[in-house]
């Protein structure tokens, strides 16, 4: 066996056991019963420790020196390996650990502080967060800018400064157009009904099938947040419901739905190789926002939605599949990321973008963070914030460590706004087919360009190869300006 | 840290990365989308390969040579990890990879020749799994008796000699009664109706709750061949579904439910060390058996149940509780061992100790096997078998290198004789208790005698303490004698 192939091995070996990881916590999320909480700590703990020898395993670094790629394909396999390997290795194991025990522990103490509404219960541990990652971040930036050494563990490529600077282009036409939707005299209104949990079940099947999501290889259990998880063959996702609001377990589902299939998507000769997963997170939520929104909020899938929620549901207070759509999309301030539609929700990435960076590089202080954050939210959505769990402690990402992690969602919201366009100029009967409820034209178009490379190329490139152009945020902001104006007739 | 705190710690991890490989083993059989299963054949390999290199780790040898055992505890602990050790130590690397390989292919050989009926197709894959066992057994029993050194690793402490006593005293009065049954006149009807798989799966879930079974640390799915599975916090069942035979369901459950019980009791401080396990297969299914049998197929419990029946079905065409009663405990001649009654099982498992045991000794070649099997038959049973289907080739067992743990479910049938003798001996309303579905004065003896102990003694001393008297056949032979000439009007 060449160096190439032991390596090779070994990263299979190791991709094989990270799977059984992910699928692990798809278990304690969906299936666990709930007295094996501590088992299972101590179970993940195990494993993730076999991981983190295997990672950073002195074999690599020789094998890596001495590996010869075959082909474009193994020549990018290297690359990945190398900047993990490279990564991991620059990271004292004294920190790691330290990392891994505190962010276990900071998540529980995040969790009870936000259900009691005490900041100052979580705000030490945020603070050594804080410090820990700013620590990681120096060790890993090699006296570069310290965010964007976090930022690149999940968007390979990207930089503060340029997405500082697209979501400073972004932000004016977004308040703009927010203004104008709720100064708008017409208004959708709120649903007023309750909606079986069964057959929002099994309408949420119809929609998976719907997106070409393929059952074989997967599967849809309940959880409290839903996920999607794994690859290969076996990407599971998970849905809630909640009886007056449909759109929430439908919606959940198309996303998820997105997510899946990207990873199912991926050509097979990647499974269990650095390729073998979506290349980013941006480029991740690309999918599952453009299976959402651009594809399943647009008027024709949710013209055929609104029929089979009449069967499934019967009359729920909807005049027509029109008022259905502008109900769909309805835009409503609120305090709440998860909650937010789709106008207001760059909105609140935006802000998380801000302060995390300057957190990261010493620009504000923990301490400071809830005035930082309720000011912000004043300026930026005219809205008060009264209570801690609807403002700086209402996400979870800080406390596990994910400083970086937010504006990924943004960019795939950009992303998504590019291959919608690109999409639409290369497909004819994209609309037609969806309004029969048939995502097959759509989903086809993104699984050639886009889905099947997997790993293969960075992700900007990845865009700009699927797009034919470079990723912009001129796209989306159209196509929103152009969805809500016609909603709210302006 | 001592070398004594080192060995634990390793240990643990171990422990916990094994729970993992049986986790993924549930999830393989209850949830695993059908297309997933090459991917997850590379991800248990993977696995399994770690844990074969900690098995095997050349630290273990060295901190056992220095370790010292801080009390009785942790000696018996070393006890358990050094024999685990010495005997992986004895297994050449070549011949333990070699089994995996084979092993792992002929279960898949096996099933398609059953569903064919050609044991030709299986035969040359057996006749390799025999030689690397009996490869395995010398290597193993260094110089003894091959057969009792494979035996050793299901039920530590047994012979084959022993057993083979054991079983001589057994058959005639097994066989005379079985005579006597089949020729009574008095004979149970067969059930003649339709259980809906939802009411029976109802019916189940109290059954599990009446014998004990603790939801917050297991749950209950649906499976093809019934199995439990876990240890400490997170142990759980499975059972199946047959509309035309609801007995299949419920006792399949309560079986399960006894070994589910036996993990669930064992002392908390034993999880995640080489005691946090049931000691072995006999005394496992000593618990599943006392649980399914000698309580689950009492009166008093049948009478509980047929009440339940009557509510979840309404008339399903039984009088009574005393003939519901018979009927639960209907013998039948019958080729499969998995639905035998509890007076043919033994005798299924008599024939299988005799056959693998001249395997391995060499006594028997594999292209004697099936003319063995069926003549044995005839002899035993008085039924000339027609399909390998329903003779030779009806269990996975021997496919997949499992010799030597046949006698083991008799061995579990002795030791629930004794245990119950011993039980009625010290609780008074076991009875009373279980009329109105409550196994609870039962299962606690049998928790605080037996299953909290975990693997604290060797099997025969644990049955022994439990009891106060050493484990014999006769308790078991009494019993039944005693219910079915009750049955059979004898």
């Amino acid at each position: 066996m060449s160096a190439y192939d032991d390596l090779m091995a070994f990263q299979r070996e190791t991709e094989a056991l990270s799977m059984i990881a992910e699928r692990l916590g798809w278990d304690q999320e969906t299936m666990m019963p709930r007295g094996a909480a501590a088992q299972r700590a101590e179970e993940t703990a195990a494993l993730e420790s076999v991981l983190h020898a295997r990672r950073t395993d002195p074999r690599i670094g020789d094998w890596l020196a001495r590996a010869e790629a075959p082909d474009a394909v193994g020549a990018r396999a290297l690359d990945l390996i190398g900047r993990s390997y490279n990564r991991n290795a620059r990271i004292p194991a004294r920190l790691a650990a330290e990392l891994a025990r505190l962010t276990s522990l900071a998540q529980g103490i995040w969790a009870e502080a936000r259900a009691a509404e005490k900041p100052a219960d979580f705000l030490p541990t945020l603070a050594d967060v804080v410090r820990l990652k700013r620590e990681e971040a120096a060790a890993l930036s090699d006296g570069g800018d310290p965010y964007d050494a976090l930022l690149d563990d999940y968007e390979p490529g990207a930089t503060g400064q340029g997405i500082a600077a697209m979501f400073d282009r972004m932000r004016p036409r977004l308040v703009a157009l927010r203004a104008a939707v709720l100064g708008a005299d017409r208004q959708p209104p709120a649903l007023d009904h309750v909606f079986p949990e069964n057959a929002q079940l099994r309408l949420a099947r119809i929609c998976a099938t719907a997106f070409g999501y393929d059952w074989t290889r997967g599967r849809m259990d309940i959880a409290v947040h839903p996920f999607s998880s794994g690859a290969g063959q076996d990407v599971r996702i998970t849905t809630r419901i909640s009886e007056t609001d449909p759109f929430n377990c439908l919606y959940s589902t198309i996303h998820e739905v997105g997510h899946a299939c990207y990873e199912l998507g991926i050509d097979p000769d990647y499974h269990l190789t650095p390729l073998g997963r979506g290349v980013s997170m941006g480029v991740h939520e690309s999918q599952s926002r453009i299976y959402e929104n651009q594809l399943g909020r647009s008027a024709p899938f949710t013209g055929w939605l609104f029929q089979r929620m009449t069967e499934a549901f019967g009359d729920f207070g909807v005049a027509d599949a029109g008022q259905f759509h502008a109900i769909v999309n309805r835009v409503t301030p609120g305090f709440i990321r998860t909650e937010a539609d789709e106008l207001h929700y760059n909105l609140h990435i935006m802000m998380r973008f801000d302060l995390e960076r300057d957190l990261i590089n010493g620009r504000l202080d923990v301490a400071d963070l809830e005035e930082a954050w309720n000011s912000r939210f004043q300026t930026d959505f005219g809205v008060t914030v009264t209570r801690p769990s609807q403002g700086f402690l209402q996400d979870v990402h800080w406390s596990v460590g994910l400083f970086g992690y937010f504006p990924t969602y943004t960019l795939g919201n950009v992303y998504a706004g590019c291959l919608n366009k690109a999409m639409r100029a290369a497909v004819q009967d994209i609309d037609t087919r969806l309004a029969q409820g048939d995502a097959a034209p759509a989903t086809g178009w993104l699984r050639e360009a886009l889905q099947r490379h997997g790993g293969l190329r960075p992700p900007a490139e990845t865009i700009t190869q699927a797009c034919g152009f470079a990723p912009t945020e001129a796209p989306l902001l159209d196509y929103l300006e152009d969805k809500f104006r016609a909603i709210y007739g302006l």
